[in-house]
């Protein structure tokens, strides 16, 4: 029985990943949303799955999974042949390496801003925006020298690290300024089966 | 010919996981240290090696990887056979998630605090300090219950996850109240070839 189920959230951006890459690998995903305001995250049976209190949540049959890019790499590795996170160990570590960026630098800098301004969490907003300059400028020069960031095609290292980065001005960090960030949103849209979540920064 | 080089900092948690690891795996390693204070991680060369300005940074032959998570998921599919982190897709996931723990509960917590107190950054210590006693907690849960964390064996989860928690004291996050972890630190000692860093509370 095919029971691929997300406990989601629509506005979070890690929730978005997990939705996008199913859409993107075709599969069909059981969306459950999950009273975020109401704390659902962090009471039963959430809690029970997933002791760091987060979402998105993935159930795949008797399979539980956290973290965003932790579940991407399970729904690359089961779904996506090598083409999405290869078994070679160098191919494997420059997806992760950008990953790592996703976890890290992405989500203290534009999504942490975004936390901010658009859900009023109280966290350091001149820090934020700091961070997001930083990580904006590698990425800036990463793609005005790669179409993609980890190969030479789309992985789930673009999958990870594109929402905070297109989601970034509901936080004060638009991207005008980052015409070769822009484009390789461009190319993420353009890739079959491509779906857009709310607030998404379109390039079209 | 054999040039595996680590661009490292012996004080640094990161550049010990990679050490660590090519111990364990009985890899040779050519040990390049960094002048930190003086910025050389800023500069030429190794700016253009790693665009983030951070080392730890492996040289394997002409490849070249930062982050030492992702060094150590190179290091596991390439010299490590299916024992650190193997190929199928839910164990991968599993091993995966713990080195976001690493990169980012784990960092923010033990680590900061560590950063804060050892090294003088200028961060916010209570917030650090909140963080790592939150992650310990889950650790202690999650240890309590299984003797290594993303699998029933040692995989390169524990080793990204071990360094930090076990130089927390060093940023006034001692283990003294978390009996599973410090085991679960006894064990990973345990671990033929296993080397130690300065600072790095043992459990004998």
């Amino acid at each position: 029985m095919d029971t691929r189920k997300l406990y989601d959230l629509e506005p979070s951006g890690n929730c978005y990943k997990v939705r996008l890459f199913c859409a993107l690998l075709g599969l069909e995903l059981d969306i459950e949303p999950v009273d975020f305001m109401a704390g659902a995250h962090k009471a039963s049976p959430l809690i029970d799955m997933n002791p760091f209190g987060e979402i998105p949540v993935l159930e795949d049959g008797e399979i539980v999974l956290r973290n965003s890019q932790a579940i991407l790499v399970y729904l690359a590795r089961k779904y996506g042949g090598e083409s999405w996170l290869p078994a070679d160990p160098v191919e494997m570590a420059r997806v992760v390496s950008w990953l790592m960026v996703a976890e890290s630098e992405i989500a203290r800098g534009p999504n942490d801003a975004r936390l901010h301004d658009k859900f009023g969490f109280p966290l350091d907003i001149d820090k934020a925006r700091e961070k997001a300059a930083r990580i904006l400028g590698i990425l800036e020069a990463h793609l005005s020298k790669n179409d993609w960031l980890a190969l030479d095609r789309a992985t789930i290292a673009d999958i990870a690290c594109m929402p905070y980065v297109a989601l970034g001005h509901e936080g004060g960090v638009p991207l005008d300024g980052y015409p070769a960030i822009r484009a390789w949103i461009g190319r993420i849209e353009a890739l079959p089966g491509f779906i857009a979540m709310p607030g998404l920064e379109r390039t079209a």
